[in-house]
């Protein structure tokens, strides 16, 4: 008998995005974190924590953000759960829905940390290419499978699929349709009141990307109260710090701040997409914080972007050979992304 | 077909410590929180956090805090993982070693999470009641199972099996042994070297009572490197946060006031137990930061201290109905529940 169980011995594990050590010229658009700094509430609340808040355990729920989060979402607090990132939600999922007999189902390419959690549960992946226009494919209406995630606007396509069509998703299937909506603060509509109609939808949604607070690893579920109590059962007892709740908190409330920090990004990725088409980059629509390009030989172009210390995605697998994923970054880091890529497509 | 997997849908769920809303008069010492504050270091720490580091995602393995905690133990770096909380371990250590067929064995009463856990990941739990003096059970040492705990010292008995027993428990399984180091830091000394020795061990450390940062969510794994690498492919790529990482690096460098904080806790442990003996209250010898207390009608007591804002810890269950788990405050404190114990019992 091995120490680890033979699915963990052979899981190869999930790679994030490189983390350039040096920041001083880095220009690093390829782990999808939002260019602008978070409101300035964040540090405000930080700065004002006592070593009394950090020597006693923090609240289990975290009911203060719950109550803001369900605000917003026009939901109730039973309906929220606050998580240590959406990945700690992506992994309670898997742990109260999935097992040996109850396989996994969602539409590729997608999130490969979705491949990998399928993994360490050991449960049945049943992995359906999208459409060619990136809907919904029809095996995903009929899969039977316990959990059915859609990541919505998904990555790293940046495609978005339409509310009617998890609607009918939702009242086909039997099992629980978890929607990933990390990156949805740059999605022109999202699927919260969904839950109030279908008590088999869950949806993951991140502080990273829309707050800007990737460093401190926030997320939270929106879904039926049954579903969350039986979540809460799963879940580590203090999944989320007590730093983490009051910044996760300041900044969910300061919503104009968080509204002016999209608009700026929406319109960078406007001009974005513009400028990589002139370049036949092949840029399509994004709900998101990055754009998705087609590019002949996108593995030589991320390297040479690298060379100049510029990091997009590149991701070495079937049929994304020939795509680069990139951060919609700040209008100079675009500028000089696409300066490089000038010269280096034009060469 | 149900939502939750059959295992989850029957889980109580664990029930962590009351936590009172108010914190103004209430005396709480059911759920072992260092009484003193952390070094100052850490709030200074904290306080020079900028947007930059929210905004990016956090350095995945917490390498700062994993060299700071290696030199601490006499091992590298490669034999520390971080996690989000000493449970996060626990959660990633029962998901990497156990299943259907890889059961979990550990001497009770301990930690009742690990129950918990067990019934989450769906693997049988193998309960073997200590020894009446609280030594190792010889059954422990044939069991078979793929991890054993030790949680030592133990909670909620505060007592300490030697070093000597859990060598020669590494010795002879053949499965993980995980040594749940907790509360280590108010013993007399740890099992980290064990590691050096043998492959099969894993250390559990916690931030959260020696270091008084239950409200972060720190703590590490101590292994070696060979498991350390295996159980960092089933953790979160990013499950501690950046402003934790930090925090808790600021704390273990401050070693003078982390000893000195252990020493003030050790002296009113050793007041306390004499003025609880003196009560007929029966206290033991403890490793930790809390006593465990023989009290005939120790709900009875829980229940009139409660009433007094004094919270200790009752367990409702099979053989702790006789007991009191209580935590060793700040000297005030301590006098306080001195004086309420006082006006209960000799009523």
């Amino acid at each position: 008998m091995g120490y680890f169980r033979d699915n963990i011995k052979k899981l190869a594990g999930y790679t994030p995005g490189f983390q350039p050590k040096s920041t001083g010229q880095v220009i690093k658009l390829n782990t999808n974190e939002n260019p602008y700094p978070p409101s300035p509430r964040v540090l405000e609340a930080i700065g004002k924590l006592t070593g009394e808040q950090l020597r006693r355990y923090p609240d289990p729920t975290g009911e203060k953000f719950r109550k803001a989060a369900a605000k917003l979402n026009g939901v109730g607090p039973e309906n929220i759960m606050c998580c240590n990132g959406g990945d700690d939600l992506l992994t309670i999922a898997f742990r109260a829905f999935c097992d040996k007999y109850r396989p996994v189902v969602y539409p590729v390419p997608t999130y490969t940390l979705y491949a990998v959690l399928a993994q360490i549960q050991y449960c049945r992946a049943i992995e359906i290419p999208f459409e060619d226009d990136f809907t919904l494919p029809d095996e995903l209406f009929v899969s039977n499978a316990a959990l059915t995630i859609v990541c919505n606007p998904n990555a790293p396509t940046a495609t978005l699929v339409s509310k009617d069509a998890l609607a009918e998703l939702a009242d086909e299937i039997e099992g629980v349709l978890l929607i990933d909506e990390a990156y949805v603060d740059f999605a022109k509509d999202n699927c919260a009141e969904m839950v109030k109609k279908f008590d088999n939808v869950l949806i993951l949604r991140s502080m990273s990307k829309g707050y800007s607070l990737a460093g401190l690893r926030f997320g939270y579920a929106i879904g039926s109260a049954e579903l969350i109590a039986g979540l809460m059962k799963v879940k580590d007892s203090y999944n989320v710090d007590a730093v983490a709740i009051e910044a996760a908190t300041a900044a969910i409330k300061d919503q104009s701040h968080f509204r002016e920090n999209v608009e700026k990004i929406k319109s960078e990725r406007k001009r974005l997409t513009c400028e990589l088409n002139k370049l036949k980059l092949d840029v399509g629509k994004s709900g998101t914080n990055f754009v998705f390009a087609r590019c002949g030989n996108a593995r030589q172009v991320y390297e040479e972007l690298a060379e100049r210390s510029i990091y997009v995605r590149y991701f070495p697998l079937e049929g994304l050979f020939d795509k680069l994923r990139i951060t919609v970054g700040t209008a100079e880091q675009n500028d000089k992304l696409l300066a490089a890529l000038k010269e280096i497509l034009q060469r």
